[in-house]
């Protein structure tokens, strides 16, 4: 199953690249593996797991060789790293990434891979809190959705070559085009992300009494407010539009509700609820 | 510790009210435990579990002797159940109960226990998503913060035998006014759940594609959305002042967002998220 992809190359060894690092490792401990990183002190950190066979913070002599490289950085470097070294990667190279936008990065990425149309882009839904090569684990994407976002311009080949690799760490592949993917995107993960930190603030910005009463339910619900600032800013800036517009359609869901309870409604708050708990469970049992 | 407290009597065998017999017998196994239930069923559980040394349909019987009544029911049910067992209860028993709203339920027990002021408002913070017995567990209030909200109707020793009674399962007691505690619950809990709700159903109402991308974060950040909608919207309209003026408050801020986002002032939206992520580590790390 891994015959065809010559080495590969990771771009950035933190929790996305660490843990597709770890997987393969594992799990196809015969391919050859490569690493670029941006700091000395974790590209160390990767050879002395074992991690990879080669490594350098030389971005170029890196992909040189490899049959596919899989860009893990924050979106908004993608386009100028990419530019640093696409004149050093093989034609026959399949390029990739892990973003959590396709539109834009897509739209970059395929300009800059224009010569040889070899960039499809990917977005594994299995992004935590976390960051970095210590919270990496080899079953990261072991059951989770890798989103292909192919355009008219992809060639069939590396779509497929995308698929296999996404395949071979254990995730499941689903296609969605790059403007598709940027709407659900919104709302399964940037819209939410942002609710959460708006709960944290809320109240992170009242005295110190009312934080005592926060438990198992704030912590859930608010986990994802533990992020990068900086990384999910990145995110919600490349997405911004999509994120907006997600944002207005909850602002005007909870504005219903509010009303509901201003004006004893409650049974419409009820039907709410009721309808959240049945599709949950739906949503949840779906993707089992 | 459980000298005084005589037989306890815990009104409805839930998740709380279930919980808490599993605490108190695995913790403190010479304390006499009485159990009323609503229906036959729930009460041959309790007593096939070995949860409690009495039990019966009838609340006048279970609390005659009880120096310690726990009601574990619903809000919206508590006054009307409170009614029809008060005469039954002895003047030196403590009640309290485990409601999610103080306010209103304080008020309104107050007034039904009067004769003796004998009530004290509790609210554990330990709920779940799940309920019944079968999701009830011996260390539900290890660790969990229990407001207590005493008015100045509230006799001091029954003040501090509700203190002892949740200390005697490990729960840490906080003590606040109902209007205070039903501001803060609001942020902490009606709100987040909400939202939770809301969340599910911006994307339950899209088509199929946008839920195959649902992964850990969607997961966690709406987990509280699987609860009962009868026990929330009961909550929800209990507290709907407190709850609808929170939910006013997560509007303005995600509207904010939202204008940041579309007018390209990215700043803004790392400065929040940044400070989301401060609060969060301060928040959780004081409750550790």
């Amino acid at each position: 199953m891994s015959g065809d992809f010559g080495s590969i190359a990771v771009l950035g060894p933190g929790l996305m690249g660490g843990s597709l690092l770890m997987a393969l490792r594992h799990r196809h401990p015969t391919l050859r593996l490569s690493v670029w990183a941006r700091r000395q002190s974790a590209l160390d950190d990767v050879m002395n797991r074992g991690l990879a066979d080669f490594g350098s913070l030389d971005a170029a002599e890196v992909v040189r060789d490899a049959g596919c490289l899989v860009l893990c950085l924050p979106v908004e470097r993608m386009k100028k790293f990419a530019e640093s070294l696409v004149n050093a990667v093989a034609s026959g190279a399949l390029v990739t990434d892990v973003g959590s936008v396709k539109g834009a990065v897509v739209a970059e990425l395929e300009k800059v891979f224009s010569r040889h149309n070899n960039f499809v882009g990917s977005h594994p839904m299995c992004g935590s809190e976390e960051a970095g090569l210590d919270a990496a684990r080899a079953d990261l994407y072991e059951g989770a959705t890798c989103v292909l976002t192919p355009t008219s311009r992809s060639l069939p080949h590396f779509v497929e070559k995308a698929a296999r690799l996404w395949e071979m760490v254990g995730a499941r592949v689903v296609r969605m085009d790059p403007a598709r993917h940027d709407r659900a995107a919104a709302l399964v993960s940037h819209v939410p992300h942002v609710a959460a930190a708006a709960l944290v603030e809320l109240v992170g910005t009242e005295s110190g009494d009312v934080r005592k009463l926060c438990a198992g339910g704030f912590r859930d619900t608010t986990r994802v407010a533990s992020a990068s600032a900086d990384l999910w800013s990145g995110i919600l800036a490349l997405n911004r539009v999509e994120a907006a517009r997600g944002l207005g359609d909850l602002i005007s869901l909870l504005a219903s509700i509010q009303r509901a309870l201003e004006e004893e409604r409650l049974d419409e708050v009820n039907a709410l609820l009721s309808s959240a708990c049945a599709h949950r469970a739906e949503i949840l049992n779906a993707l089992q």
